[in-house]
């Protein structure tokens, strides 16, 4: 096709794996940018002025920005392969809502615990099991969120599996223990290609994390 | 269609207009149930046990929640008629982003003048006109946000419009003096029946705000 594809991205980002993943499925190649979040490159701050963050998906020149947007934005792009949101209005809808609980709900009671001090971390641990219980709740016994099908929310979702292990070690939080429905819908979704080469490393992860929380002063 | 449909909203939220206006444009017909959100009903409860939040769309008995998903819902289960997303992946893709950044940046910097002290108003004024500078800047001279048409982002931004007047109430902020771009693109908004019909008069949301203030404690 000729498409220039550019991801501007962080290994570590749960909403740049997001995106990864539906690259993957989609089956689209393109050149990765690693980014450096405390020291913005001239790329970045050119490509999304607004938000100044990653992921940024920059096709033919033109960026797109917010994983939510750039997902449905590959979706509708190259829909000849691999539909990402159901067809139904109502299933997308539904899927449009727990894809925005993960981005919003489980995103930020997630970041209370990496991005601040130790102290905080027994009250922000529950504050996160709750939010991650209600998201259980809604995978319940299904093979995938959608159902049979490995969909939107699934890749919402599962980049957060690869951060489990660094809670578990940075604030004592035994997710696996606590909502134990995620552990077979994740090897479930790990069996797929497009989700097991985009996941990282959890020590990597761990490392990241570690020399950021020094970074911002919180370790 | 005998399909039947009920709006859970209360009349002066921004985001329950948005959803209004996407009726109106689409001239479906609706039973509007207003909500008290300091005493929530058994209804709302169950229909968005999440959130439990306004607005949500009831179709046929099932709910949709949040008004960005609502309102692209509505362009896809009644499809045949005024489209309110272009049709243009990229367009498309740059619509959800402003829609997003009015849901996310204009909404909150709003609410930190409707729902804090007095004390605060002074750098709440201030870290709202910088977000609505941006999305100034972003309309330009345009006739609407999507160009020449009235689209999703103008759907998004113009129940903060009905909402100036209190602004200049409240916390002595003059959006219309800040920025002047906006007057003549409202005007041009408020001459379709769909939006002048679903704005609510500044002084009823005025009124309200007095009252909810002193319910919440900050007045």
């Amino acid at each position: 096709m000729g498409d220039e594809i550019v991801l501007l991205d962080t290994h570590v980002s749960v909403f740049g794996m997001r995106v990864r993943i539906a690259l993957a499925e989609k089956g689209i190649q393109y050149e990765y940018k690693e980014q450096d979040l405390l020291n913005k490159s001239t790329l970045l701050l050119q490509m999304n002025p607004i938000h100044k963050k990653i992921p940024v998906l920059i096709h033919n020149g033109k960026p797109i920005c917010e994983s939510h947007i750039i997902v449905e934005y590959i979706d509708e792009v190259w829909k000849d392969k691999s539909p990402l949101l159901p067809s139904d209005p109502y299933k997308r809808a539904h899927a449009r809502f727990w894809t925005d609980y993960i981005g919003k709900k489980i995103y930020d009671a997630g970041m209370k615990i990496w991005s601040s001090k130790v102290e905080v971390h027994e009250t922000a641990n529950k504050e996160f099991i709750n939010c991650l219980k209600v998201l259980e709740g809604e995978l319940g016994d299904k093979p995938y969120f959608n159902g049979e099908n490995f969909g939107l929310v699934d890749m919402a979702f599962i980049p957060f599996y690869s951060w489990f292990p660094v809670y578990k070690k940075l604030s004592n939080l035994n997710i696996v223990e606590e909502c134990p429905k995620f552990v077979s819908w994740a090897k479930r979704c790990m069996q797929k290609d497009s989700v097991s080469k985009c996941l990282v490393d959890p020590d990597a992860i761990y490392d990241f994390i570690v020399m950021f929380r020094q970074k911002i002063g919180v370790a």
